[in-house]
């Protein structure tokens, strides 16, 4: 989606140094993501990986299972997770689907200050003992380390105005 | 919403660890939150913010306001930020308007191993040079951390299946 580590496309902006020295707090990886998906092959977006046809699966560690009581088959979840293995100093990126350099915040590019990658998904399935959440689908790369799930909410997580 | 820190409430189950403690990465705080709310006048979540009828702000530091191009006045957004101030400990909590103790990732509790809060907003006003988003609600406390803002999309932020 953007040149490698350390190109620059034209139009693309850097920031002068690289967000991941300037720590403020720190997460703690809470289990990952299972899917088809790895570098080559990770469709575009969570509609891509949906019309993909390929579910996804979420590992929660040990020590967080518990965490998982009260989730059932057939609630929506958001998933937060990390995309931390690129560069993070982007600020101003031009992926080939857009006509000109955009901001990161105007993008969902996983290229960005706080790499925190986000999915809306259904839960098809859950075994709360052994930490796995079942979701219809994933757009992030086998592997990719788990942050948080939430309920989705329809009463608060829908924009008020539309987009 | 929980027990005070250190505290438990009957049925809670807290880690035997604090996730603060076990660092898997570093999240940089990009700007803040600015709202009417502080302890004990926050609401609830952000459909009562909405309903108190206040509007909320977002700063983008300097480093980071190139960043904001391409974002627009009437675009729905997705604002990450961090609810760090509190424990991150009660994997099973107990909050008042639940009949039962249930798991933190089936709760929207800011009370959570990573303490990220999720707002979907509509952007109401916008001066990317000065790093100010207005939108029209937020529903954590005045100068709560920023990390992230990403364009809410429909085609990839709706559950498939419905809540």
């Amino acid at each position: 989606m953007t040149a490698g580590q350390g190109g620059i496309r034209p139009g693309e902006v850097a920031l002068g140094f690289d967000p991941a020295e300037r720590v403020s707090a720190g997460v703690v990886f809470i289990g990952r993501l299972r899917t088809p998906w790895g570098p080559g092959t990770c469709p575009k977006n969570l509609r891509a990986a949906r019309e993909a046809g390929a579910a996804g699966r979420i590992e929660v560690d040990a020590p967080w299972r518990a965490g998982l009581e009260g989730l059932a088959p057939g609630m929506a979840l958001v998933v937060l997770y990390w995309l931390g293995a690129g560069r993070r100093d982007l600020i101003v990126q031009a992926p080939r689907h857009r006509d000109s350099p955009t901001g990161v915040f105007a993008l969902r590019s996983p290229v960005r200050p706080n790499p925190i990658g986000l999915a809306v998904v259904h839960c098809t399935g859950l075994d709360a003992a052994a930490g796995v959440v079942e979701v219809d689908a994933l757009d992030a790369f086998d592997g990719t380390p788990l942050l948080d799930l939430k309920p989705w909410i329809a009463g608060i997580d829908l924009p008020p105005g539309g987009q």
